[in-house]
């Protein structure tokens, strides 16, 4: 820190808790606990829950809901983000570890907290290297359809729980054809239990709000109370559980919790284990950061605050770094906990620190309270929880719109459900990537005229506009890259070859947003060749950073005809001045 | 051939012998026969050399110039392109048999057979998809950068047989460290012929074409005469080797080359071997048919023709697997053999036919003649002629244009030369794609206003233009989809908190050639958002196919303010009547 370059700014700009402690005072901390103690009631079961669906010991739910809310404390820029163990990112650990074939339960939290690690370090060396953009990469609707075919997954890998049967997979196919394979191992009870829960928490969904508003508290606390409904459920199981003794007649319970400090942990360093875990953990590392901070500027807009994406990314690491060196797995922000402590009145991301505090009293003093919890009543919260992610709305949704995207969209979903997350949004990135070159590669060429009485020109199909027998104007509506840069040239000169008495090509520029050296060098070409067969080329309306670039070429000293400032330029002087007179 | 959908039409079009072959007449096939004469001279060293490169045996080299050039007759557009071994794809080959590490001679020619069978595959699959617009990928700095580099790499892999010893390696630091461990084993003789061989050919090159003139030829006749000049080489080195028994003072031969037509091969059916050589044969069949088509473009423009580049690619295809199942291994069109072809009057593809006659009555016949061929003699043939491949010019070419295209070649060149042929013909095609990307994800935003007594608008920076203070109008440079969707929502939010008396923004949108539904909804989140500031939000100049699409979505009647035709009439309606008078 003694670095001279590092001025108070820069300081502020990586740690923004300097920027919000200056102004911090009793007021503002007293809101912070009431949204804190909210939060931390409804993170201890979802803390486990989620643990649950990683593949890990309960544990390590409740540990990795500790360190991260501090580094996010200290590191991130949203004033209500709540960072912990979510679904999404849960059940891509789940298929990571998975990949691996461990079976040694140690083996396996080692494993989860290097992802973790290698998960954290790549989101700080992106933020400092301001990658945030990378993020962008991924089209709404690829995640749209990534979020709900893993919705998807999630539920049906924890229906195994419902039934208390042992089952696995990472695809539908294999999720299915596993529970079909072990449904006679089902407990009734377990089933009764989940069942139930299920029902229950649906309820508290729709039902609990209204009840609790007639009691008399304001929406916001109804809002609030309904999300505490899986505390209800723990609780009520956890007693039914002890007091019938329904472990001893097949139910599955969570058991012996540590009771302590999280442990402090180290990930491996084995070079063969980060290799094997570097795509998983960077595809963890950009859903994560997508679905974090689109809820962080969610949040941040109802209250007229900004985030900034790039150091959100390096509280995010830091946020998994931290999961990492105490006995965590891979956290991110998490939709519905940063709604409640939105809701529940946080007003800084001290928020956040009372809320690991609450946590760490929990694994302190609570543990052995969880020692009869079914894992059927954790399964149902998990369940309830996703299926509101599900929405195959987006599929129609897309249709309407636009055939690339719906393709992007289907295509992440079958393949996700089909293959698994990791492929699954991998396919997605590709496709959105493949489909948007495609498009660019083919791009839309528009034969246009004068509307008459203005100076405006638009397409001769869809417009009623003047056209002249010696002149054609073609805009492109495209940027002229490599990837079309042939295309044009083969466009230009089918166009050209059908007119006889033409005498000028006027390629019309204002969306030719580029143009890079292929393209440069297609168009020298297609002016040589228009040049042979007695037709000038001209260019109109070349914008002010193309046309910089054109002028450190040798093209325009080889171009036959002009440039004009605008397309009505080229129209006026190019068909002479009858027409002139007549506009 | 019966099925009923087959017309002559497309007959013709996977066929385009049956076009040619109609018009065919003695006076077209005398043209043809010189042509061809001409062609196989050239091509018996060439043949042979190219096989040394890819690491074969040197009848393989003769092998791969029969039947592809029967082949490539048959399903071919191009009227000159002659196909066979070349120096890029030979490389390539090396590298990728490398790959596999294996040491029995059997082992590797099947593998290179294989190879071409694969490869040959993908390019016909891909020519009766119409996928030909994937070369498009390869902007044309990276194909420059490649080919320079490659020329590079094959010229100094030549080295060891110019010094006669044994040395290896893929990347430019193992052949320079192999060169320097093995530099004792020199053979001064060796050196001796390959120095001669290398000054005598450079001398070729520049100096006999004036001394064939001189001597009464035409110049076109002369420029043939001169691609002959390896052929000189060859005889004198044979006859010198022969006659001074240079092959027992260590002078490393070509040797036994067997005698007869060539063999009929089947290519492996190993699906490890194929899996190991997939990527390989895509890279190569890529190269290869990037490389193949420029030249038959270039040839075909010459006389006013047009090639198919969908067909081309069966053409190629067929020809590789010609090739595979007749002893050979991956070809594709040359450069040289092809501007040969050409200039001694080839008239159609019966030409390369001719050749492929040529060089089976070669294979037939003189392969004694060849076995006291020294390697270094080929070896200079072929340093020869990849130098002239190599141009670094590109380098600063594309400097001085774009920095983009530049950080592409660099990084191609230098990938290509540090980690061999696939890793940098890989990384030029992601880097080109991933800097497209990168640029388009950051678009150009100018803020415009109409040119005095024009009804055009450009950007108030760089021109002079009348502006309003309720008014601000933003053109977008760039079609507007997943990748820049969230940056236009930020930009357009920034700049309008600065400007106090705003009621209006207009986004022109005459660039905006794509919403895409990512797009979609940050327009949606734009107007959400200016709607609470009381800002209305308009569009002007959408176009066409990108308006249709919105016309689908709930935007237009979401959008607070007005979609326009012209940003005349925009700037009209909303600067009020007073402006509209004084324009």
């Amino acid at each position: 820190m003694k670095s001279p370059r590092l001025t108070a700014a820069s300081l502020k700009q990586y740690f923004p808790i300097l920027d919000w402690m200056k102004t911090y005072d009793r007021d503002t901390a007293t809101s912070d606990i009431v949204a804190a103690v909210i939060v931390t009631i409804m993170l201890i079961p979802q803390s486990l829950a989620y643990a649950l669906l990683a593949g890990l010991p309960a544990e390590m739910g409740l540990y990795a809901s500790i360190a991260p809310l501090m580094m996010y404390a200290i590191f991130g820029t949203s004033r209500a983000l709540a960072v912990g163990p979510v679904a999404v990112v849960s059940l891509m650990t789940a298929a990571a570890i998975g990949n691996l074939g461990l079976t040694d339960p140690m083996q396996i939290a080692l494993a989860a907290g290097t992802l973790a690690f290698i998960s954290g370090a790549m989101l700080t060396v992106m933020g400092v290297f301001k990658l945030g953009f990378l993020a962008n990469f991924l089209s709404h609707p690829v995640i749209a359809g990534f979020i709900t075919a893993s919705g998807v997954l999630i539920a049906m890998s924890q229906l195994k729980h419902i039934f208390g049967i042992e089952a696995g997979g990472h695809t539908i196919i294999h999720l299915i054809e596993s529970l079909l394979e072990h449904q006679e191992q089902t407990n009734i009870i377990t089933m009764f239990i989940g069942f139930s829960a299920v029902g229950f928490l649906f309820w508290v969904r729709k039902g609990l709000k209204p009840l609790l508003m007639s009691f008399g508290l304001s929406p916001r606390m109804a809002d609030i109370g309904a999300k505490a409904g899986p505390v209800a459920a723990v609780v009520v199981t956890v007693l039914a559980t002890w007091i019938f003794g329904l472990n001893d007649k097949g139910v599955k319970i969570v058991g012996e919790v540590p009771m302590g400090l999280p442990p402090i942990t180290m990930p491996s360093l084995s070079p063969d284990l980060w290799s094997e875990l570097f795509m998983s953990a960077l595809l963890i590392s950009i859903i994560g950061f997508v679905e974090s901070v689109s809820v962080a500027q969610t949040l941040a807009a109802k209250r007229r605050q900004r985030i900034s994406p790039d150091q959100e990314l390096i509280g995010l690491g830091m946020s998994n770094v931290g999961s990492s060196l105490s006995g965590g797995f891979p956290v991110t922000g998490g939709f519905s906990r940063s709604v409640v402590n939105f809701d529940a009145g946080a007003v800084t991301p001290a928020a956040g620190a009372f809320t690991a505090v609450g946590i760490l009293i929990a694994t302190l003093l609570l543990t052995p309270l969880l020692y009869f919890l079914p894992k059927a009543t954790l399964a149902a919260t998990i369940i309830v929880a996703v299926l509101s992610l599900v929405d195959f709305s987006i599929l129609t949704k897309a249709w309407g719109y636009s055939k690339v995207d719906f393709a992007a969209v289907a295509a992440t979903i079958f393949l996700t459900l089909g293959f698994g997350v990791e492929v699954g949004v991998s396919a997605g990135v590709l496709l959105s990537i493949g489909l948007h070159l495609y498009h660019t590669s083919r791009p839309h060429v528009a034969e246009v005229g004068l509307v008459p009485g203005t100076q405006h020109f638009r397409n001769i199909h869809r417009h009623k506009v003047e056209t002249h027998p010696e002149l054609v104007t073609l805009r492109v509506d495209e940027a002229l890259y490599f990837a079309n840069a042939r295309f044009l040239e083969d466009y230009v000169l089918n166009r050209v070859t059908c007119d006889e008495p033409l005498k000028h090509v006027v390629l019309m520029c204002p969306a030719v947003n580029e143009i890079d050296m292929s393209a440069l060098e297609a168009l020298e070409e297609l002016n040589r060749r228009l040049e042979e067969m007695g037709i000038t080329l001209h260019m109109s309306e070349v914008k002010g950073p193309v046309m910089d670039r054109l002028q450190r070429s040798h093209f325009l000293h080889e171009l036959t005809g002009e440039v004009f400032l605008s397309q009505y330029d080229a129209w006026a002087k190019l068909t002479q001045a009858d027409l002139r007179a007549a506009s």
